[in-house]
């Protein structure tokens, strides 16, 4: 059988503590076709955070420098830091053939589903806001008032939760992987990215 | 967890002789919320077919009667025969919240892709044009003249393959289920007919 695939842009949002990182890194590891796109940012690194894995650690001057050479595919202010999505490393993997994953804030992957009508996005719920608040307290590395502002946003971001094409609940961490990596491979089976040839 | 979730209609097409009915009658046996819409058509029953579970087999009269009063949700003239959807049940399953599976051919399937826009389509390949003879010649219930005429329509089929939104290659069987049911499981996460309440 030949066959040819275009790799597919997959954009992964939801509420801090629903436990996106720990979903999309299984998939990552379980897909040697997929790039993680490592966003730029100007907040400073949480414990255990490497520079250029979990993120590129700016100032304030690089960030604004580059967004005014329009290098971004997406940017947003959350919770008073910047983030962006370096425009050029995303184009030239989607170029090669591969896929391309961006784990993005709502203003961002809001951003990038204008930008890109073909990506496709996924929103990762907690079961309830009772549970998001534990595991933010349980993770231990914001403080209290961080802990507030984020459930605050998660309201917030949950209610644009109709925006995405695919919601996930991450109530149990192996349901919700098995879930979210059966989307991928569903993706990988649209007729704008496989093209089989059926030979004679 | 509170959830709710719509029905979707699920097109599956594509050649005779590609493993359609295989594939999604075992779709069928593991999915109870879904429902097997039975066509309508005037070609004679083939051996072991069964009236009212795989097609309700009516005379040319009484198709035309049904279409004069737009009972059909979509309608082709296939090989010589006529073959219709009844809309009125498909309708209603939906409407109950049930998916509804169609067999259709391609001619039909387009009518129901526009019609019923928020469908799911897939189209089934077989990986060679020599295996799909050899799959008809195996089932033995046409005649050598029907099988060229299927394989010369397989090709103009295979032609419109990319009209379905999804592919799916019939080489290997369980290979080809798992896919498919991927797919159909992939779709039911989709934000237009899964609707989780994240609670307090």
């Amino acid at each position: 059988m030949r066959e040819a695939r275009k790799g597919m842009l997959l954009v992964i949002s939801g509420p801090s503590g629903a436990g996106k990182g720990t979903l999309y890194n299984r998939v990552l590891s379980a897909d040697g076709s997929m790039t993680f796109s490592v966003s730029y940012t100007t907040r400073a690194p949480r414990p255990g955070e490497v520079e250029g894995r979990d993120y590129c650690f700016v100032t304030e001057e690089q960030f604004l420098e580059m967004l005014g050479k329009d290098g971004f595919l997406e940017h947003a202010d959350v919770h008073g830091h910047m983030y962006g999505t370096p425009r050029q490393p995303v184009l030239d993997a989607l170029e090669k053939g591969r896929s391309v994953m961006l784990d993005i804030d709502p203003q961002g992957a809001l951003q990038v589903m204008e930008k890109m009508p073909g990506c496709v996005s996924v929103f990762i719920l907690p079961p309830s806001f009772g549970e998001l608040r534990r595991r933010l307290e349980g993770r231990g590395t914001e403080t209290r008032e961080e802990i507030e502002r984020r459930l605050h946003n998660a309201r917030g971001e949950v209610a644009l939760k109709d925006r995405y094409q695919y919601l996930v609940v991450n109530d149990d961490l192996e349901v919700a992987y098995q879930t979210l990596q059966g989307i991928v491979n569903a993706e990988k089976q649209r007729s704008c990215r496989y093209f089989p040839v059926v030979e004679e």
